[in-house]
């Protein structure tokens, strides 16, 4: 893709489901153990009553988005804000969605939003992220 | 801990290093699939010079300590917000510093700048954590 195919409001959504495997993982390499991501009797006692994904795992899959699907391949992450508003449970199907906001011509830069939803389409992560992007 | 013990302009501060290993499988897990961060030889060409780690991996060791280390058990998030000011390299030692910057009592929130510095003691991620802790 072009930085000049690229047009504001622009949308990409995907759907991806989170699996406890990918958070085991992610607990692998970060060290975050907490147990309301790993031990099922635990999280039922907890507010959230199940398992949940770490909110940055669910980060790392709108980062995947931006450096593989859109803008794609080229694109150089500057900035990434994100404010938690609900839970992600492991087995969860999530979609993420990706929203042209500004274009900043003379710097190639690209300021998006970045949402991801939960299964009940509720909004679970708010974010903006801006990039640098001069194409394949 | 308790939220009493934590106090205005405390630090908490550890130093990590970032494997190949965790950059293959935050790729797996996400499917950020980049060759600059898998493939060395791209990465030679690029304008990084060499392999660098996903940026939101390296947010994931700031997620780690908060929940386990400092404030750690019983942090909930509810805001990360993060600039990508340098690249961190492959087997590069970081280090992670965690500040308390503001403290909202009447809602247990607690306000953290989350610094990231390279192995030459250069600011490569910067950004702010807004927490929700009660203690444990």
């Amino acid at each position: 893709m072009k930085y000049e195919d690229i047009k504001l409001n622009d949308i990409y959504e995907i759907e991806k489901t989170i699996t406890s495997n990918m958070v085991e993982t992610f607990a692998e390499i970060t060290g975050d153990k907490n147990p309301v991501h790993l031990d099922e009797e635990f999280a039922k006692n907890s507010i959230f009553k199940a398992r949940i994904a770490h909110g940055i795992l669910v980060v790392g899959q709108i980062s995947a988005v931006l450096g593989m699907e859109f803008p794609g391949p080229g694109t150089i992450y500057l900035k990434q804000d994100t404010k938690f508003l609900k839970p992600v449970y492991i087995g969860e199907k999530i979609k993420i969605s990706v929203e042209v906001k500004e274009k900043y011509d003379e710097k190639s830069r690209i300021l998006l939003s970045t949402k991801v939803f939960n299964e009940k389409g509720k909004l679970a992560v708010d974010g903006e992220a801006l990039v640098l992007f001069k194409g394949e």
